[in-house]
């Protein structure tokens, strides 16, 4: 049995890719074609993942694009991650986090029913309310550190005169991974902080959201978020990749999209050696 | 068109009630006549209902308890919240959060699909991630500000030396609620403290959840969680209604529960109201 953490850096090497793809799919979006078909959601998802799968380490649900359909949706995303192969990181985005006792009904509702192998997850209620989704070493759990949004800063660079909230953050998680499952998830959209993160959790797997269509700093987030390898870390991409074409190309398109990612994300592996070599 | 927060107050007037009814139904603990029915997590749902309705001003769903079960489970929720009578307020706990335009989709699942009132939010995003939820001024949103489980401390009592988080995010909070449907969660468990967010957030609504088997002070939450007018607050009580008896029974114990834990809030008011007026 293989812990999660390091099941994640090997698939990360035989895959050679850092990239993740984010299956944010939105009905309105899906080329007409598809969209007509009697399950659209999946439909769209399976082309998707049969284009991209030679060049992705994971995929991401992101749960609220499902829920937004309701049980059909729910539905959706079982199928999804059900079709996704075993040598690919399934994680479901959903960003949960309860005290106990319920923590553990979603751990059951995203590990066991959705068989993802990962869940993001909020930390802010503290410390035994993560402990039940850190229970199987198999599944691992992305804490929400630093998030890509703009309104990142009306709480998490909260300080105390020594650090900020989500410093404070990254140095607790790094604490909570007795199991070997535990990881993080802090965005593109703030390069210089990842430097911060990873000095506070050197051998934590970060989830990197916010390269692609939210504008985020590829290069910078390779060279501050990867570990002292170059590696543990995943960049998610969505929209860039789903909706590179809205025609009936779309699925070589997305293709293409994911080449071009890994290739950008490699490439600045590279850089990150040759800088630690020298 | 009535804001939420008003009708909140208007619910509570009318049924003369500050009980909310936490339907988190746990299909091991439904006693096995009706676990048995086809839709078991429904069924004792209705039958829980139509026992306590009297003494209700609200209803919370905590959505982990549907999601272990799937679709099947999304369908109960749905279910349940179509059943709830328009005179008493639906609240979907479901702890969600996420940036801008995925947020938008989760109030669309909890607002559209689910036809909940309001839906409890977890802050740690920041504000143009919580603003998708306050749309509409019908659909209420109570934020997480300090929560009833031990591992609170762990992140929520971080100090910039002027003030503990809790206390700046409901500060923050009390500016959101430009459109009157913004409200907070603080646990029964931390009765202290209520007074220091009630301070801070005078007019906002509060749900409270931790009296009955999370052993919360149920009479001083009152005294300091409530507004001026011993109202605005909503405390919720799950577990110790719905299993206080595990027999064939469990409706009727279910009804002299509420009925009983209504009497005490209300004479906790009484004992307020009293108080202000020496």
């Amino acid at each position: 049995m293989m812990s999660f953490n390091d099941r994640l850096l090997q698939i990360i090497d035989d895959k050679n890719s850092l990239l993740c793809v984010g299956l944010d799919t939105v009905l309105e979006r899906i080329p007409a074609k598809i969209r007509n078909e009697p399950e659209p959601l999946f439909a769209f998802n399976k082309a998707i993942i049969d284009a991209t799968i030679e060049y992705a380490a994971a995929y991401k649900l992101n749960s609220a694009f499902y829920e937004a359909h309701g049980a059909a949706g729910w539905q959706a995303m079982q199928k999804t991650f059900a079709y996704l192969p075993d040598d690919v990181i399934k994680i479901a985005d959903a960003k949960r986090g309860d005290i106990g006792n319920t923590a553990a009904l979603y751990a059951r509702a995203f590990f066991d029913q959705l068989q993802a192998d990962a869940l993001t997850v909020n930390p802010y209620l503290g410390s035994d309310a993560v402990q039940p989704f850190l229970q199987n070493p198999e599944k691992g759990v992305f804490l929400l550190c630093l998030t890509s949004n703009p309104g990142s800063r009306d709480i998490q660079y909260f300080s105390d005169g020594q650090q900020l909230l989500y410093e404070k953050i990254a140095a607790l998680i790094n604490t909570w991974n007795s199991s070997n499952n535990c990881g993080l998830v802090a965005g593109a959209t703030h390069p210089d902080e990842l430097l911060k993160i990873r000095a506070r959790a050197p051998q934590l797997p970060f989830l990197i959201p916010g390269i692609g269509a939210q504008g985020g700093d590829l290069l910078n987030s390779v060279l501050n978020g990867t570990d002292a390898n170059g590696s543990n870390a995943l960049f998610n991409s969505s929209r860039a990749i789903l909706y590179a074409s809205s025609g009936d190309d779309f699925a070589r398109a997305a293709r293409k999209e994911a080449e071009k990612t890994r290739l950008q994300l490699n490439e600045a592996r590279e850089i990150k050696r040759k800088k630690t070599e020298h």
